[in-house]
């Protein structure tokens, strides 16, 4: 057998069905599996719906770390549902306030070797430490809980390798923003990124968590690191030492696609506002006014992360035009920063210190002034994704952004009249699982109800694709077109996150107000999306809520990976243009008609789609797989279970 | 002249106008102001509709601390708004997260002697330090910045003479809760409450700070503690020894009532769901379910309250079922939280650490589930202040509220089976001011511009009264209906503070969802009220929303005195019924009349109120001094001073 890289080995291990060649779908043996609170809920009505009775994963986690707002009463009653489903189905329930998903299994729960499926999609942060790690729509996730295998399709390898250090200033988000300064996007879809060379034995495993938190944003089906000393110092400090197994590429293993960066060539770079792929150097931008830094999500995690702004801001003070936000990732974290002092230096700068959570990260709380400049350490900037409407929010290194709180400017931190900062980490972590309660055994688990307040919905009814479909466009959309704008989280949408009937009401009104009451007079209807359609957030809710409002054929130019899954797995057929071209000569209002549907869906060739309004025919494909076919055909991966009928679970 | 009492000295050393005779308006002094920012945008607005220059008082603080959620835009535009104003009229300016308004005014510039006008109901914390701090309508706030004085009714001073020591378990909640249990919500009406007597040496500032608050909730006008050594001692903590002059009363001196409790006699107490007047024994209601703790607010804002909750849960674990929110009061007790170890003790045990404000305590998140029992440390628990309607919330000690989180259940904290907590405060304080931007020079200050996003909405347009008042009731409502029910503050309505005519949609929706249509249909209205009607926040909201949907005239058995003086300054006139049981006649959809309305408020007797619908007549009182007869019949005191034209200001 030919030298193979981690990513192969890693699918290898866990294939159970499929051939491994880039483009084919192979299913995979899922080990672990991970929901937020967003996405969780629907999670458990869907082991529900699919009359589970205990998990058969080694490890499931339940998180709550996106709506810590309690704005009213569902938040707390979504809270009291996720921990009776948690007894109930018999997965870890990691209370709020505990900590962003990410960084906490990592810390808890993370096994080199390992697969996870998580309903977000920075689930692939885990890959820091040799897992595969994969973000899915929250029905796949309930799927491998269920015993699944976990249906992707095979990825090419994409080896980068790193050589030479990072310089001072300069750190681990810088190098991910170099990624999506050459790449964009789109640089990553259909790829698994490995990183790989003498680079890497400068970057500890938090580090790399943050390279590969964001590949999301490059599309990538997920990112892997090996598993090396690097981790195992890791799992050390976390009291895991033994969960520890070597995991590398053996020498001269091959990659499908190949990258070098040499880190001590690396500036500090910075995202614009609206995409993370709109990268350039700090320098280029320096100057522009700051009114809020934040530090914090997934996409900075590590105790460093905070550790470093604190030791840049100490003794300083925040800018008086700047609002300074801390959102430590994990109770952990934020026990360590206490504990070293590093808490106490960011209080007296004027941080403002919040829980422990995603926040502002997911547009809960800490919206900026419309046009004012936001500077934040996040992993996405999609436009309004904050909370506001014409938001400007960058997305940069704590380096920077510490910079820039000092400053109340955008400022390259090798520009500040200091010497680069000194963090010194514990050796080990303060680690514990207070706030994590863990499963009951399997005799308590099953007598265990699900308390279900009244904001608590019920999944909508999902029937079969017609044969004939006749639909106007409700809406077309632009390229790039994120799952925040489809179907946005924040403070308004978020509470109704358990309750599709109302959320409904939110779908696209990022884009266009008046989507949700043409969709209901249309019933039945077709969205027209340009390149990279459904990029961002795993939210199925991007999906369902669509659906509910009778939406059954998405045509675009190309997909992101996980939403183009839950548009499947909710029974919405996605096509692409054959010709991109033809994108440009649909307009909304527009009837389209694709006679025949199963039929030609099983056939070989492409799929005529008809404009009735203007008398056109387009030529459209899908890459559905025949598995695929049948679960849109049958409305969805629920009804289609629900006919197969009961399974002993 | 007679020994006097501390309030009187305090109320004769600012007389500015009237006699001191209980029930005569007086015009008192201002050397202080205290402003929020969700009554402050209201007020900002009303300097600039006076026209003011500076502000003429010793010290202004404008806080940041109720709306720190920041769901969207609006909040971050007002932050900006706020800090303009502070620039152009010469205030301080305590950015967002410094802390609440009432424990960072005590530390940073409390001093014994001087006046204080908030515009925040709690502003009689402050009281504490032998001040007399008043809070009332922005409006007021906003005249005693502009150096006019402060009018109230010269109440009468109600003597309570403190004997023996707290037991341990107890404190000074429990003290502020045993007078409301004696007394309820309308105990203090009309009256400064005076502390006095042996018991006091016992009680630290801070200590008394908690007992002051919480005056409020007793709809006491203010209440009043001498300042004396322990005074002295907080000052030094805070590096103000400087600022200390003694203040206690004359031997002898007499009050207009008096009361005595006996410290050592105390209990742990707690204020059933619904009301800060319904209190009970811990003991009584023991073994309820709890899943929600929060330890915070101006009710309990000092180091001790929470350095207390930190020694009891230490090494400890909260109740998986309970959220332990801690709500940190400011910057500066956060970090002394954080130096003492108190701090990693309370994240140890499970506590979510929120930034520092009001949040929970304002209804800005931390809303429970329905029927989900919540305990607070807060002043407040009006029925769907929390954000719920349909909540469940007590109001305690830190001690009890500690034993609580313990056992995931109402508990005596004198049956938690361990010692009672050694709590050592440091003997300094970590003051400093650093998020606090002192008021520019005159000469900067007058080139400031008022930076105003078009969220900041205009105040509206106020015309005069018409002579012949004929409209119909529009609401009828109970006893004891507070601000909260009135207008509610909260994450749905809070952002809509600085824009009337989005915030009016909120008027009475918590009673009636139908009031703010049925009052743009009727137009000019009436309401009518039960006993107390108004108490809770000071928000001048509460008048303005309703004026600006037509509200004219409120007859009520009795007001609360804050609302009371908001409905006179914006042109609503409060009437009383002559005979309480003729409120029970009036019904929601009745005509009113009352003709020549100037008339009947310049005559000595009473005013008819014909009730056209019933064909009935009541007699009804006003409490209106001729200037306030003149305010109302301008339609406010904005319209009336613009009348008034121009002032050397």
């Amino acid at each position: 057998m030919a030298a193979q890289n981690v990513a192969r080995k890693l699918i290898a291990s866990h294939l159970v069905s499929g051939e491994m060649t880039p483009g084919a779908e192979i299913g995979l043996r899922v080990d672990q599996t991970l929901t937020q609170d967003a996405t969780g809920t629907m999670v458990m009505l869907e082991l529900e719906a699919l009359d589970l009775d205990r998990v058969r994963t080694q490890v499931s986690v339940q998180y709550v770390d996106h709506n810590l707002l309690q704005a009213d009463e569902r938040n707390m009653a979504d809270h009291i549902f996720l921990r009776s489903a948690c007894r109930r189905y018999g997965l870890w329930y990691s209370r709020p306030g505990n900590g962003v998903s990410h960084p906490t299994h990592m810390q808890r729960f993370g096994v080199p070797g390992a697969t996870l499926a998580g309903s977000d999609s920075h689930t692939c942060a885990a890959g820091s430490l040799g897992m595969l790690a994969i973000g899915v729509g929250g029905l796949e996730t309930a799927m491998a809980m269920a015993g699944e295998p976990l249906h992707v399709t095979m990825p090419e390898i994409w080896g980068v390798r790193l050589t030479g250090a990072l310089p001072p200033w300069v750190s681990a988000k810088d190098v991910i923003l170099e990624m999506l300064r050459r790449h964009g996007v789109r640089g990553g879809v259909n790829r698994v990124i490995e990183y790989h060379g003498p680079g890497l034995a400068s970057l500890s495993a938090m580090d790399r968590h943050v390279i590969a938190n964001m590949g999301a944003e490059l599309g990538a089906t997920t990112t892997v690191f090996p598993s090396d000393g690097r981790v195992r110092a890791f799992l050390r400090a976390e009291g895991r030492e033994d969960d520890f197994t070597e995991i590398t590429a053996d020498p001269g293993a091959a990659y499908d696609a190949a990258e070098e960066i040499d880190l001590s060539a690396l500036e500090p770079l910075i995202a614009r506002p609206g995409s993370p792929g709109d990268v350039v150097p700090v320098r280029d931008v320096a100057g522009r006014e700051v009114h809020q830094v934040v530090v914090g999500s997934s996409a900075n995690p590590g105790l460093r992360d905070f550790a470093s702004v604190a030791a840049i801001v100490r003794g300083r003070q925040a800018h008086p035009r700047v609002s300074l936000d801390v959102n430590p990732t994990s109770r952990q974290i934020l026990l360590d920063l206490t504990r070293t002092g590093a808490a106490a230096d960011l209080i007296q700068a004027g941080a403002r210190i919040h829980q422990a959570g995603c926040l502002g990260c997911i547009g809960m709380g800490q919206a900026p002034a419309i046009g004012r400049d936001s500077l934040r350490t996040f992993p996405r900037n999609f436009p309004g994704r904050s909370g506001t409407k014409g938001d400007r929010v960058w997305l940069c290194s704590p380096e920077t952004a510490a910079a820039a709180a000092l400053t109340g400017e955008i400022t390259d931190p090798r520009d500040l009249p200091m010497d680069p900062p000194d963090v010194r980490l514990p050796e080990t972590s303060s680690a514990d699982h207070a706030m994590l309660e863990a499963p009951p055994p399997p005799e308590e688990a099953c007598g265990a109800e699900l308390e279900k307040a009244p904001s608590i919905g019920v999944l909508p009814e999902l029937d079969p694709l017609p044969d004939e479909l006749d639909v106007p466009v409700v809406i077309k959309v632009g390229d790039d077109v994120s799952t925040d704008e489809i179907l946005q989280a924040g403070a308004r949408a978020l509470p109704y996150r358990s309750d599709i009937a109302k959320l409904a009401d939110f779908a696209f009104t990022r884009l266009d107000e008046g989507y949700p009451d043409r969709a209901r007079r249309a019933g039945p209807h077709a969205v027209v999306g340009g390149r990279n359609y459904g990029q961002g957030s795993s939210r199925e809710h991007a999906a369902i809520a669509p659906r509910h409002l009778g939406l059954r054929l998405v045509l675009a130019r190309s997909y992101a990976r996980i939403h183009w899954q839950n548009l499947v797995n909710f029974g919405i057929l996605p096509l692409e243009f054959a010709d991109e071209a033809d994108y440009d000569r649909v307009r909304q209002g527009d009837e389209l008609r694709i006679g025949n549907v199963r039929g030609a869906l099983a056939g070989g060739g492409g799929i005529e789609v008809r404009n009735l309004t203007r008398d056109e025919t387009y030529r459209a494909r899908h890459r559905l797989s025949p598995r695929q076919r049948d679960l849109v055909a049958a409305g969805g991966q629920i009804p289609h279970l629900r006919a197969r009928g009961p399974r002993d679970h």
